[in-house]
């Protein structure tokens, strides 16, 4: 009997999504699921963004990632490759939480696999432009939750999904030495 | 008597610098430096560059740091801000370098202060615009080190030394109060 404990993860820098699920012999359970929110600095005498609270806020998400790994025991960790943004500050900002998430996961010694959202809603919806809806509302079937997650959670639950099935398509589509490009065999 | 030891990083993904000094009463003493490197991956069967291999290159990074922090028992921790890329891609590639840099700061509890290669400069140079032969060479001076260092350490270096100005111009001028943009009083 094959048992994968995954947590997923949504990095963020003001909201990292997590979410734990065990897959035994390729069957799916919901485990926890959750946020890490960090606070953005106080404003500064001259009302300055925030500056030196970035150390303190990658703290916060290092921290709450600890603490669900050690509590929740993941084996491996999948964390969603996050999109490069218009605005390069904000780029920046998120590459350094994702920085540190993947610190988080690397130093307790879990192997890390990342996939694109793409990826992720192919997987888990089987349609790579999917709504965050039909995220939301997947990862609530396939978990058989009594309610639907919110968005951070589900895309967090998603990413586990993904990484369960393999990286590919639902029915863990056999595509090994095939090239996928937008979610599709090419 | 005040003793500081800062640990000056400058952070990078392929390279990052590291340069450790100790400050008493302000006098400044060279106690090591030297860079971490991470390979990049394996190029992929279609000649991918690096994916997989960013959390393992992250782990070497911290690996890197938590042996020169357990070392050298630094009090304090100045990081060079990065600049942003004009590529997206290189951008969150840097910060993520950044992220776990400053991950593996937080995790040992060492109080982290953030730099601008500007007022890192303004701080060893006394010109926010100066060369990287310029940093290297008051480097050199201002630790009295037989040789010069090479630039990613010297960056790390005039990082920590930037830390113990106060962040400030290399006379510990008193900016406290005023506002400093692009290395001038305004």
């Amino acid at each position: 009997m094959a048992v994968q404990r995954i947590l997923g993860i949504d990095p963020g820098l003001r909201i990292t999504g997590f979410g734990v699920i065990e897959a035994v012999d390729g069957k799916l359970s919901y485990v926890t699921s959750g946020v890490i929110k960090t606070a953005s600095a106080k404003k500064g005498v001259q009302g300055e963004p925030e500056k030196e609270a970035l150390p303190e806020r990658l703290k916060v998400i290092l921290d709450g990632l600890f603490e669900v790994i050690a509590t929740y025991q993941p084996t491996q960790v999948a964390i969603e490759k996050v999109f490069v943004n218009v605005n390069p500050q904000s780029t920046l900002l998120l590459g350094q939480a994702r920085g540190a998430a993947i610190s988080a996961a690397v130093i307790k010694h879990l192997p890390v696999a990342e996939y694109t959202a793409l990826q992720v809603k192919q997987s888990v919806v089987g349609n790579g432009h999917a709504q965050k809806e039909q995220v939301q509302e997947m990862v609530k079937r396939l978990l058989k939750l009594p309610a639907t997650p919110s968005p951070d959670s589900a895309d967090a639950l998603a990413c586990a999904i993904c990484h369960a099935h393999g990286g590919q398509g639902l029915g863990a589509l056999a595509t090994t030495g095939f090239r996928v490009k937008n979610g599709r065999l090419i």
